[in-house]
């Protein structure tokens, strides 16, 4: 009887958690650089600089906006691989399209601090991010279903991991629908959902999710 | 009797595998940047935007081509060092060559993405890939050979190891030779069969190889 | 009784030092590209290309102004990760603030290397450290108040941590002030305080800060 | 007696590879973007796409030339850092300035790969090799005599690691020093010599340097 290649392959969660580190480490570097540096030749006073620094600050807030998604898809992926026992090429394979999906940020932040008054590029952004929800999710179902989790992830565990998924999820909708009004008012939302989950503050219902 | 320095170089598989996951993580997120935002100049409407996103799409085709290729490798790799019980100087160095492979794959990548119809720019990214797999390949024999393997490692592993890369080889030079019709068939061909590397289906004749 | 997903969150202490490797080791590379390349148009004889070469040397020293500052918070933030014995999701989201900060060093480089006689350029570049080492004070008040510190970093230790980010922050707010006169004062004073810390002489007022 | 910080700064070894690794992870991929693309407007058939990638010949050559030089002070700082027992605030900053050089590393390629024919841009390439191999030469007298080198590291050991530094630089230098002919010249010789340390041939007396 031959063994498989496939039985064989992608099975350390420590690779997996080293080349997320790294990718996460790369997108969160990379989304500074939309933040242009004013063009020298304009410049002559200390004014000219000051004003050239505040044209900026939109971008400064999509940086913002986009350090605030990485970091929550960072520390929710740690989470998820925290209580893994095992990995198998399957859940590999998930974890690369998740982190495809990471790649793919500074891009949609490009997209979006260049067009931000254009509601397609908010639903490019909001795509990405419901990729990366969606593939986090399912990353949980399968590996539930394939005995990778760990014995002491009782289902409480896996209740709360779902749930901020979709709770989260339910949000970032919420906030990409608002841009029927306007995108700022999708931006302005999606910010405070994000600030609440990097914050997390002490309010007993917002605190139960 | 002196101690010669290679007999004490490079020996840590740990510190191969954090370059590795650096580098890899590197290229996955270079590669993204072939994904040029549009001029902001002439897009005055959504409509604009949307169909700039559209004419985006065939370097999104080559995008996720290149993160399915990288994938595979990285896979790749992390199973074979995973059956390393040590390094010496030759194994890091042989490994430092693949990854000057990985490292070039965003080059081959952005030939392939700006000059998609021409045959010699789909050979120079298929010339990338039969380089990596050569070395890996090659990285196996001789560790093989130097007695660097772990010793569970049986003969039916190192044959599920070899005969993998045999057969994925194969299937890229198969193909590359299609594109005597069309490079677009041999990029299509090279997507199915990473795909079905990636996805693994459960379809016997498939699994076993 | 449910769990509450921010008590699963974000608990791990070595995930926090590899996404910080990483994101440090991003940034130390980034601010070399600042270093540009001259023009190969305009050079034709060996004097020429010394002449480019030597334009460069302003911005040589904003590449090891930046460096060094890189370099301190690395080597900051490592040694209060060392007394941690826990992390927790606040503790997390701190780091990752931080790391955000370390992110916007790029830009703050190359706002002060293209506009090194403006005092706001100046200023910007102070903000950026003054935010990294009010980042890494909260840090190590928040994890003493939270009991994430190891058992054996007594009173000392964590008086020997304080003070060192006080006064280094004493030292840098100085430097910014003396602008007042002159952006290369402050920038010449910066860049001793900076080596002080570094390479550490053996002065004994020195030493005991 | 109060506790200095001095003496509870920048300890571990683990940190100063993670950071290493990421570093040399980032400057071996960004060698590569200085192999440009062609010009896709000058390119119309299978022919001109060939010639561009013949005209990048050069560019290969100094890609290669730098992930060699790169690998190689890779394999000999990951040597070196195998052989401590333990690290200091000193011995970590020796190796930041080392890291500094090799961050450097992208920009002395790319002065090399403009200006081949110029022997200022081989001289500052070949500063930038010096610089390196100072620093661990320096790493490892500082390390000596601080106490910090294994026990199980005899003075053969030492003997063998100080001869490889030593006997490298003269060749390096020999190699630079044949810009005097011609800097194709020095090139070729530092390729050669390289190659020999990377692949490290068995014949007698090479490798018992």
């Amino acid at each position: 009887m031959t063994v498989s290649y496939n039985q064989l392959a992608a099975r350390r969660l420590d690779r997996i958690s080293a080349l997320s580190d790294g990718l996460f480490a790369i997108a969160m570097t990379l989304i500074v650089l939309e933040i242009r540096l004013p063009e020298a030749a304009g410049i002559r006073s200390e004014q000219d600089l000051w004003g050239a620094l505040l044209n900026l600050s939109p971008r400064l807030v999509t940086y913002l906006l986009s350090f605030l998604t990485l970091g929550i898809f960072w520390s929710g992926q740690q989470t998820q691989l925290n209580y893994f026992a095992n990995a198998d090429r399957h859940l590999s394979w998930i974890n690369l399209g998740f982190l495809a999906g990471i790649a793919l940020m500074p891009f949609s932040t490009s997209v979006l601090a260049e067009f931000i008054t254009f509601r397609i590029a908010l639903l490019v952004y909001w795509l990405n991010i419901f990729l990366l929800g969606g593939l986090l999710y399912f990353a949980w179902i399968y590996a539930s279903r394939a005995g990778l989790v760990r014995q002491d992830a009782g289902p409480d565990v896996s209740a709360a991991l779902k749930r901020r998924i979709v709770v989260a999820q339910a949000l970032y909708a919420v906030g990409a629908l608002l841009c029927v009004i306007n995108t700022y008012w999708s931006i302005g939302f999606i910010v405070l959902v994000q600030l609440n989950f990097a914050i997390a503050p002490r309010i007993p219902w917002l605190s139960r999710i």
